[in-house]
């Protein structure tokens, strides 16, 4: 096994839910902080993590606006996926967070941004669930489908779904 | 790391919904699809996936005839693991998704049996939930336990647990 | 590759619910009993399979309080994932699991425990919901991050977050 592999992850951020996405970004984040070439893939409700928060004025069908808009807006939407309570407890969860000065989601993005981790969008989820490019935050680095992720999988020594 | 590791992908299906299952299947019949050897292992709530959709006439005691109709039939049958609304949810990802002819459910099963993708059903969580062999679907290769998933897993080089 | 690095697997137990608790914990005692090296990564809600099931008296603030008391204390509390209707289904699937003789939670961790699984306890999450080392069951073996999850991770063959 060549050095390269070994340093190496994968993740499928597969959920949207707050304390999945924080789990995802802490891993992407340390991996990339000890030196691994990091891939995140996007995929079903895990592209509701890249939404920017504010409405963008796209065309869509009546199905896609319904997704739209019942799918959380970014990071400070997200509820949690246990005890949630209408999103009570993803509230309760970013008080107890910030308290103890842990990094926010908002920020270990902008982090996993800054160490060079690549993110792709699943194209075929953007078309499910009617999610347009401009309706992503920049700095998504592709656009793609699953042959994409796996090739980087085959590659890489920590493969993850989330 | 020999050519033919790099070249095995590993999928443990432990969730019945729509959209997990959904993704499983991408993977495998992408993975598949370039030359991957592909076995998937479809545990608890996956079992559900391979469930024939009539019912078929078995002897079950009381517990086994709860979770027996408790649980969804098949993939027409499945559920969405956000958002699902009792089963409108699902009714709504799949109509958009016939909209936009991506491939459904039944027709990404039969693609994986036809690409070779090895398909084992573990036999403990059959015992549990009271599935019988007759219930599944034909062409499951293997009723196994998780020894023969490790073993597997352990030549492989993507590993998932969806 | 070489032969140690087929035989290590880790699992990152990010999933509180009964029924994924008992996926991660025979796949890690089969693992083990097949001779890999196994690291078990327990985090967010995967720490309550390692609550102590009886009230230990530490002090916490309110919202540390609130989570203590809404968060299952060890493995006998646990939910179901899908079809708890408030714990009746994983009364249900205990009296089943325990009418067909299979290998109780409890008992899973204590063969985990005697087969050498390495149980490290993420040290942020406890952080956050409150939970001290007093709380959790005794034979841990660490207390620690990401990073030490990592490093695990990148010389294991089996990686899987449940």
């Amino acid at each position: 096994m060549s050095e390269e592999k070994q340093n190496k992850t994968t993740l499928i951020v597969f959920s949207g839910d707050l304390d999945k996405a924080m789990a995802s970004f802490i891993i992407a984040t340390g991996a990339a902080a000890m030196g691994h070439q990091v891939t995140m893939f996007f995929t079903f409700w895990g592209l509701n993590i890249l939404r920017k928060d504010q409405q963008v004025p796209v065309k869509k069908n009546f199905m896609e606006k319904m997704f739209g808009k019942m799918m959380p807006r970014g990071p400070e939407q997200l509820g949690i996926s246990k005890m949630n309570f209408g999103g009570m407890g993803a509230k309760m969860m970013k008080k107890v967070m910030k308290d103890k000065n842990i990094t926010t989601l908002p920020q270990l993005i902008e982090m996993a941004k800054d160490l060079d981790v690549k993110f792709i969008a699943c194209q075929m989820s953007m078309d499910v669930l009617g999610i347009t490019e401009d309706e992503l935050i920049d700095g998504i680095d592709d656009f793609a489908g699953v042959a994409s992720y796996l090739s980087e999988a085959s590659e890489a020594n920590t493969n993850l779904f989330i």
